[in-house]
């Protein structure tokens, strides 16, 4: 397992993080770690395709930053502690500088939530980088998918929708756009770096019955949630948490269906059984709907209850 | 994490081992998995690349068996006992006869070394397999590179270079063959299914001083793992264990180059000190040299000396 086949790359990723919990990170076959007593250990994994996760030429900044982000987010949502990374990164060619910027955004979130990287791999072919997170959660106190019941409160945090807007208008693919440039920065940037939600999830253990991350858009998301969970769900449109700077950009309609629709937010979708909502006093996070019995994703819009019929951004679907 | 962004995955991917310390397999945001108390964790993660490390239109069980393969063998250089697999699979169209053959291929080895996949993540692109292994060693009992000291006795599992004249074979680059179909079908099938060294790592464990595994080749790898342990090594060419059927394939030559050279044969190369090497008996590995305290990598050829100058397969040296 050499993260490096040669020297250059070795350089950038020799020194990215530093835990007292690394026997051996990276430059050997393996990395020897070691996972505290009493903690279950949680591991999580994804990919960044160029041209399927990110468009042909981002910055090398943002792709090291996201590669991340998007592995701190599924730790987030298991309610765990990120410890270790291990990064596979496939490359066309060995480029100094795209190197030092893509580390350099690596490095800087990894340091932000104390992670260090532990070893990988690195080759050529095709732009795509895997990222593993190892992190740590109370034994039995993981937040998992299945733990919804009808009448818990659904919520979400932040204000989903503002990354997919971001990357269509990296991408010049939204045309309603009429608003101040800090706004359409700001959703610019929410695409770029993604902020994983690792204090919330964190604090959501022993609250939340259940918890995703909305990679692939809340409402796709949340129908994973309740079908694991054996349930339904059910969104108040009304009550969907806008951002100002996306109903800026693109008008309360289109804000809606970004919010509704859109990937890449990585924030977290969670359930909360009424006697423990007290307990998210003070988090950046909103009521938005409720765990049913019946199967499926229901979102009420004034007098109307449309059927949600997909399951979020499908990559092979045709 | 969802290692199936659509059903068809899943159904491949969810039933691949068992274990009973996983809480949470494939189909949450992350697995949750409880370590073994006093023992360390080693993880490994390893990519193959469609047209680098292995030819377009291979096999897919082929791909799958040594997807797996090449981590295992990582974890066997490491001492350690595998335990569980996270899978990234990018490929370019979901193929239910390729996932089926992709599947068999990793699940009879993971099976095999009771090990149990317990996520990952599938996207479409090139296709690409990145998989990461969690496996456990006693404390502080890890083989790692860096514990050679001269003196000590180079080691080599198996017949090296058998995998890399069987690549060279199936793409019709080895033009020197005059074999039994027997010899050649036998190195054709050291390249597509290699068989990790998982039981001889672990016999390692408290004998050898240090320990690589070959994927890149004997020379280059015990370049480095002479290097990590600030020395250098010699290999005696004529003790290089040559397979008879490499050696009826390609001659005793080329059969030299390509235990030297070649990559792919996920053989454990090891040093030993002179006072444990009692411990070796019964183990299939032989004796091809020594640390000594100058740096570098030497081979004595009768009367000749020759010094290595390069580090095996560079995936990037121009």
């Amino acid at each position: 397992m050499p993260l490096s086949e040669f020297g250059l790359i070795d350089a950038y990723f020799r020194d990215v993080g530093a835990r007292a919990d690394v026997r051996t990170g990276v430059g050997d076959d393996g990395a020897v770690l070691m996972p505290p007593p009493g903690q279950d250990l949680v591991a999580v994994v994804d990919t960044l395709v160029e041209g399927v996760h990110f468009p042909a030429g981002s910055d090398a900044r943002s792709i090291g930053h996201r590669a991340l982000a998007v592995n701190l987010s599924d730790i987030a949502a298991m309610g765990a502690t990120p410890a270790w990374a291990l990064l596979a990164l496939t490359l066309p060619r060995a480029d100094e500088s795209w190197l030092a910027a893509f580390t350099r955004g690596f490095g800087e979130l990894a340091r932000a939530h104390g992670v260090q990287l532990v070893g990988g791999d690195t080759t050529s072919g095709p732009l795509s980088v895997t990222v593993q997170v190892l992190g740590f959660v109370p034994q039995r106190q993981a937040l998992l998918r299945t733990g919804a019941r009808a009448g818990d409160i659904v919520h979400v945090t932040g204000t989903p929708g503002e990354a997919a807007c971001g990357l269509a208008l990296l991408q010049g693919h939204e045309p309603r756009v009429d608003a101040p440039a800090a706004a359409i920065e700001g959703l610019r940037q929410r695409f770029l770096f993604p902020q994983p939600r690792a204090d919330i999830g964190l604090r959501l253990v022993g609250i939340a019955s259940a918890c995703i991350d909305i990679s692939d858009g809340l409402a796709g998301d949340l129908a994973k949630l309740a079908q694991a969970s054996h349930c339904g769900a059910e969104i108040d449109h009304a009550l969907l948490p806008l951002s100002d700077a996306l109903r800026a950009c693109v008008g309360d309609d289109a804000a809606g269906q970004y919010a509704l629709t859109g990937g890449d937010d990585y924030e977290l979708c969670f359930t909360v059984p009424p006697a423990r909502l007290g307990a998210l006093a003070g988090l950046p996070c909103t009521a938005i709907g409720r765990i049913v019995e019946a199967p499926g994703l229901r979102l009420r819009r004034g007098d109307n209850v449309i059927e949600f019929s997909h399951s979020g951004f499908d990559h092979f679907r045709v």
